[in-house]
């Protein structure tokens, strides 16, 4: 197929190899390369064939792309490659900062839109499918209240705090939502929840030599904004068993809305995901949405948008005229 | 609020009622007018200020109406109803016969555009909420299978196939999704179900003078199409019991997406529902969507559309930019 989405992959990690291996699933859609600061000689793809370049040089494949999907963390390369690569690609990234959303969005929608480009921000499931779910609840049960739960999952940004500790030599950290939280969200009764009967929080702990574990247990169940606030277990393990039962990266969570259409009547409305890859699950997401950048930018259509601006059908490689006769 | 969406109601049955009731917690709506072929005078509104109408002086009323809500069912009132109506006013209906969406809607597309309004087509939860999961789940994991479960929930249909039975003085039907069957839907297996094992039926029956309970209970399981190919059972209980106990209208379901991203990782992806009234949440989301014809139409857009068409923001009475703050 001559006339297939052409792919770029900025950020070669987890998340871009993720997107490598979602593309293969995707027949409308063509790899055509992969962008990275490190030496593309010590990147080796998953399909070999594809080539890899310095991001430095990533303009000259300005006509080459049509769409770049960006796989760089949101902590410190999106709020630099977003604006800059949407300015001349058109982007879908996964942004997951949601305090900062506000701003990042201005940034790549005045970049967007100076280089005439289409920039999809924010894609994956939190935010992302998450925030549909959240969107759909509020706006169908406007009297109500809405729940997410995350987990059971690996927390990248907690398992780093964990691992940053004297006396740490490795870690990893769950997050696991409360059982009976999830029952009392979907009961139908609309209770207050508060952040630390919501989830706990558990760390399995690889004790760097002569550490001593009560100091480093209580290090880490007292630490601000990360453990203070919750229920938090922790386990000490030895280095093989990190590596044997911690190597995956798992994750899920729960969008649940809890409202009434009248006062006889409860509904609830539920959304969930169990995932064996997080990266991949996400990476999946990002493809989906790079065909409806695509067909967006196809329009004309220029500037940023999130999820909550994409009409589900684009999400599909089939016509709208498929989609309502084998779906609807 | 002057500028408030002005709503029509056409067909004031228990989806119209609900249309009423969900339209009372959308301060941004107002109803100006409900429409029957009803005698007007024979008909209670809740809110008892809002005028009651012949549906056939609805085209007086083109000009002080935004979006009709159509209540009508889809046997015989909306395939009339829908082009109709489309005709002359901007339209939300909830067109539920799936085998004959695609005439449906060309034939409201032509309607539609002709008379340069938009019609929204096939809007609540299934056509509706489930097609946007299932469009969802296969967009987002190509490889994999999806289930559609209904249920704990009375169908209104299969109600009505035995209260027509010779012997049966009342009935209500109720299609409830086998557990074991949602198990391996979720166990990551893909598992082929068959129609038999993913429902069964349970009957609750009031017989009439006289009847004999083995011989309706032989014509209802042996019936064709509706209970022959699952496993029904059938309870006999008196006339006071079915009203006490059987007055509701829950209903709810299950789409559940099982994919895999990569060999390695499965994945799963669910939606549920669980509606203790389903024509008042199929009304809830009727209303959601008549603001997103409303927008559409403001736009200039004519034509059918379906949910599948239409981005999820356009339902919110927030603008973007709050959205993406609050909920992204």
């Amino acid at each position: 197929m001559s006339n297939r989405i052409r792919i770029g992959i900025a950020g070669y990690g987890n998340l871009g190899r993720g997107v490598e291996t979602a593309l293969t699933h995707s027949p409308d859609m063509r790899l055509v390369a992969v962008f990275s600061r490190r030496d593309p000689a010590s990147i080796v793809l998953r399909d070999t064939t594809t080539p890899v370049h310095r991001l430095e040089r990533v303009d000259e494949f300005a006509d080459a792309i049509d769409v770049m999907i960006l796989c760089g963390g949101s902590k410190s390369d999106l709020p630099e490659q977003g604006p800059a690569l949407a300015a001349r690609f058109n982007t879908v990234d996964s942004f997951d900062t949601h305090a900062r959303i506000p701003e990042y969005f201005a940034a790549v929608d005045a970049a967007a839109r100076q280089g005439s480009r289409l920039a999809l921000i924010s894609v994956g499931w939190d935010p992302g499918l998450f925030s549909i779910e959240r969107l759909f609840g509020e706006a169908i049960l406007p009297q109500g209240a809405t729940y997410t739960f995350w987990g059971k999952g690996l927390s990248q940004g907690h398992s780093d705090a964990v691992r940053r500790l004297p006396g740490v030599a490795g870690a990893v950290q769950y997050t696991i939502p409360s059982p009976g939280a999830i029952e009392r969200a979907r009961s139908g009764t609309q209770p207050v929840l508060e952040t630390r009967e919501k989830h706990h929080r558990e760390c399995h702990v690889v004790l760097a030599e002569g550490a001593d574990a009560a100091h480093v247990e209580q290090a880490i169940v007292t630490m601000p904004d990360y453990f203070a606030d919750y229920d938090t277990t922790v386990h000490f393990i030895d280095a093989e068993q990190l590596r044997r039962e911690h190597g995956a990266m798992p994750h899920g969570g729960f969008v649940i809305r809890s409202g009434r259409s009248s006062e006889q009547a409860a509904q609830t409305m539920e959304f969930s995901l169990r995932l064996q890859s997080n990266p991949e699950f996400t990476a999946s997401v990002l493809v989906a949405y790079a065909r409806a950048a695509h067909r967006l930018a196809s329009r004309g259509e220029t500037g940023a948008r999130s999820v909550l601006d994409i009409a589900p059908g684009l999400l599909s490689p089939k016509d709208p005229a498929r989609l309502r006769r084998e779906l609807l």
